[in-house]
C-alpha cells in the first residue's frame, strides 16, 4: 500500500502554492503561479530519483525506467493547472498519486517489465487557453504543437511565449513515448458516487464536449431615450440565449448540460444599451448524436434571434471532443482491484473532460474516480475524505502494478 | 445671431480631445482625458474675458458680470464628461453654445441687467461615479459635497481624489450663485423630433430615473459534472432578470424603458458555473407612480427568483430621481423664440437625465432640444446637422437675452 502521509502531505503542500492576494487558488496554465507548482512537482520527481522530461507543449514527465529496456511505458497522468478559485484535488490528486505509486513500487523493490511514467499535462482546464486538455491533445497527435503554441489566451497572452517565460518550453517531441496503457485517478467532481455511497468509480466512458464563443452585435444607444421597439440590444439577446440553453436542458429528459460561464458587454456602461455581448457556451452530452442535436438547436436559435432582435451573431468554436469509450480490459482490472481490497466500485461515465480522453487516442486507458463531497468541484469547497483519497491511490497502485508487470 | 463658425469649430475641437488608442471618445468624469477637455474649455472662457470659478465638486463656471451688480445670474449649463465611446454633441453642445451666447451678447455691446453664467457640471453621465448629474445635484443641495467627494467609481477610484489629481477640486461652495433662471440646450438623444420633422423641442418635463446594482450569489461548480437540477447558477438567474425586465417593458403599453448596461460574472471561466453575477438596472418612466410600480415588480421578481433558483440576491441603489416638471413660463419663452425665427417647435418630455433637472430644484428652468439623427446617442454615430445646431443656439441666445434683460 502507498504511503498515505506522504501523499496527503504533498496534496496539501501543492494546494498552498499559487494563491492570490485574496487567498484563492488560481494556478492558470503557464502562469507565474503555475510555474511555482511545476517547480515543486519537478523537485519531488528528482527526489524520487526519476528522470525528468519536458516536451515542447510543456508536459512534464517523471520516468522510472525500472528494468524495462525498450518496453513501452505504463503511464499515469493528470494535470496541476487549476481554474480560478479552485479546489486542491482536481488534477493534483492524480498526478501526486501517480508519483506515490512509483515511489511505493520502487521502495518495495519491484522490478517491473515496463517503465512507469507519471505525467502532468499542460493546460487541462482550458480556462486560460482553449481547448481544454491541450497538453494531452497535442501529446496524442490531435493538435499540431506549433499551432497549439500560438494559442491566444483570455488575457491576450500566447501559450508558447508563456511556457518559454516560465521555463517550461521543453525540447522533447510531444508523443515521444507511446504508452502501453494509461490510467488516470481523479476526483469525480460530480454527485454520483456520494449519492450512491460507493467509494470508487471505474470510468468506462466520458461525455462529449462542445465549447463555443458567441458574439452578438447590436447598437449602442441611450438607455433613457431609446424606445424598446427601436433597440438592438446585444445584452438582452445574450440573456435570451442563456435562458434558452438552460431551459431547454432542464426540460429535456437527457443528461445534457449547458453552461454560460463567461460574459462581457461593451461598452459596459450603466446608461448605454450594450452594442456587443460576448459569452461562452459549454454543451456536454455522453451521446454524440444528442450533442450534435443540441449544437444544431443552438445554431437555429441564434438564427431566429438574429432575425427577431436585428442583431449580428457570430460563433467561434473553442473546443469539440466526441464522447470517448475507455478500454474495457483496464476497466475490468480496476473493478478487480477494488474487489480484491473489498471495496464497492461502480462503472460510470465522466461528466468532466480529462487527459485520459486524449491519451485514449494512442493507448488503451481508463480512469478511477473517488467521491466528491456534495458533488462540488471548480470551487474551493471541493472535498474528498483522506480515507477515500488513500483508497483510490491504492487501487491505482494495484492496477499499475498489474499493467507494468503483466 | 451667434457665430456659427466659432461654435461648430469648438464642438469639433472639443470632440477630438480625450480619444483613446482605438480613437474612441472616452472622457469619463475627472479622468486624465476629461482634464484635457476641461483645460481647453477654461482657456476659451478666459479668452472670452469671463471670470472663471470652480467649486468643490469640480463644476466650472464662466461668469460675465455685465452690468448686473448684485442681481442673480441667468445660468446656461450642461457637461463635458462623456460615456465610453461617445458622440461629440452630448453635453458639449450645450456648454459651448452657452459660451457662444455670452460672447455674442458681449460683442454686440449688450448691457444685461443680470450676470450671465455658463456652467460645465461634473459627472453628468454617471458612468464612472453614480449617481448621474452628480455635479448639478450637489450644486442644488440634493447631495452633500463631502459625501459626494467620497463616491467610489466603477474603477475603484474616489471622486474627490481624482478631482484633486486633475486640478479641479475648486474652493467655491457648491450653490454659491443662485440662478435667476436656468436654460440648457441639448441634443434630444431620442427619435421624436426627427420622426416628426420638427427642428426644435421645448422640453417641459423629464422622466424619473431609477438605477440599481443587483448582485446574485449562487454556487461555483463544474460545468460538465453538475446536473441542471443541482445548480445554483448566478449567471442564469441574471439572464432571467434581464429578459424579465425587457419583456415586461415591451409588453406594457407605457413609455417605461428598462436597460441592463453592465454585467460581470465570477469567476468568469468557461467551465465553471458562475458563483456570482452583478449587473446594473436602469429603469425610467415619466410617471412617478408607474416608475414605483416597475421597481416593485422588479423587487418581487428578484424574490421569486431567489426562491426558484436558490440564489442570494442583494440590491444597491445607485440613483433615484423623480420626474421633473420644468418652468412653464420659460417653456413658453422658448416656443415664442422659435415662432419669432419662423421655426416649428414641439413641447416634449426628456428621456435622458440632464443637469437642468437638478438645477430645477433651486431655480426656474427649462430645456431646448435639437434633433438626433436616427435617435442615436451614447454612440459615436450620434449626429445633428450644423444648421440644426446653429438654430438651437440662436433660440438659446434669444431666450437668454430675454431672461437677462427682462
Ligand atoms: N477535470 C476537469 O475539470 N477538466 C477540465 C475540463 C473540463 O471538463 O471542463
Ligand atoms: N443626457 C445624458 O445622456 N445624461 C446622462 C444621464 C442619463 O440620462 O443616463
Amino acid at each position: 500500500s502507498i504511503d498515505s502521509t506522504r501523499l496527503l502531505g504533498r496534496i496539501a503542500e501543492l494546494g498552498a502554492i499559487g494563491r492570490d492576494a485574496e487567498g484563492r487558488l488560481v494556478r492558470l496554465a503557464a502562469s507565474d503561479s503555475e510555474k511555482l507548482g511545476r517547480d515543486r512537482f519537478v523537485s519531488w520527481l528528482e527526489d524520487a530519483g526519476l528522470e525528468v522530461a519536458v516536451d515542447r507543449i510543456g508536459n512534464i514527465f517523471g520516468i522510472w525506467n525500472g528494468t524495462g529496456g525498450g518496453e513501452k511505458p505504463v503511464m499515469i497522468g493528470s494535470h496541476i493547472d487549476t481554474v480560478i478559485n479552485a479546489g486542491i484535488y482536481d488534477g493534483c490528486y492524480g498526478v501526486l498519486a501517480g508519483l506515490e505509486v512509483i515511489q511505493t513500487l520502487k521502495s518495495e523493490g519491484l522490478e517491473p517489465r515496463r517503465p512507469i511514467v507519471v505525467a502532468a499535462f499542460t493546460d487541462e482546464e482550458g480556462v486560460r487557453y482553449a481547448p481544454d486538455m491541450m497538453g494531452s491533445l497535442v501529446y496524442s497527435g490531435g493538435l499540431d504543437v506549433t499551432a497549439a503554441l500560438k494559442t491566444v489566451g483570455t488575457d491576450g497572452t500566447v501559450l508558447g511565449d508563456e511556457l518559454a517565460r516560465i521555463g517550461y518550453a521543453g525540447s522533447r517531441a510531444p508523443g515521444f513515448m507511446t504508452p502501453h496503457a494509461y490510467v488516470e485517478l481523479h476526483i469525480e467532481q460530480g454527485p454520483v458516487l456520494e449519492r450512491e455511497g460507493v467509494p470508487l468509480g471505474a470510468v468506462e466512458n466520458l461525455q462529449g464536449i462542445s465549447w463555443q464563443k458567441v458574439t452578438i452585435d447590436g447598437d449602442a444607444n441611450h438607455a433613457g431615450t431609446t424606445p424598446i421597439s427601436m433597440r438592438r440590444d446585444a445584452g438582452y439577446a445574450a440573456a435570451r440565449v442563456i435562458t434558452f440553453l438552460r431551459d431547454r436542458a432542464k426540460a429535456s429528459n437527457t443528461p445534457t448540460v449547458a453552461t454560460v460561464g463567461c460574459i462581457a458587454f461593451e461598452p459596459n456602461a450603466i446608461n448605454v444599451i450594450p452594442s456587443r455581448a460576448t459569452f461562452t457556451v459549454d454543451l456536454r452530452d455522453p451521446d454524440e448524436d444528442r450533442l450534435k442535436q443540441e449544437e444544431t438547436a443552438l445554431a437555429a436559435f441564434l438564427e431566429l434571434l438574429s432575425a427577431e432582435e436585428g442583431v449580428g451573431v457570430s460563433v467561434e468554436r473553442l473546443a469539440r471532443f466526441e464522447p470517448v469509450k475507455f478500454d474495457q480490459a483496464i476497466v475490468r482490472q480496476i473493478e478487480a482491484a477494488a474487489r480484491d481490497r473489498g471495496l464497492p466500485c461502480k462503472r460510470m461515465t465522466s461528466g468532466a473532460g480529462h487527459d485520459a480522453q486524449m491519451i485514449a487516442r494512442i493507448a488503451p486507458g481508463a480512469m478511477i474516480f473517488v467521491p466528491s463531497r456534495g458533488g462540488i468541484s471548480h470551487n474551493p469547497k471541493e472535498f474528498t475524505a483522506d480515507t477515500e483519497l488513500v483508497a483510490g491511490a491504492n487501487i491505482l497502485l494495484d492496477v499499475i502494478c498489474g499493467l507494468a508487470t503483466g
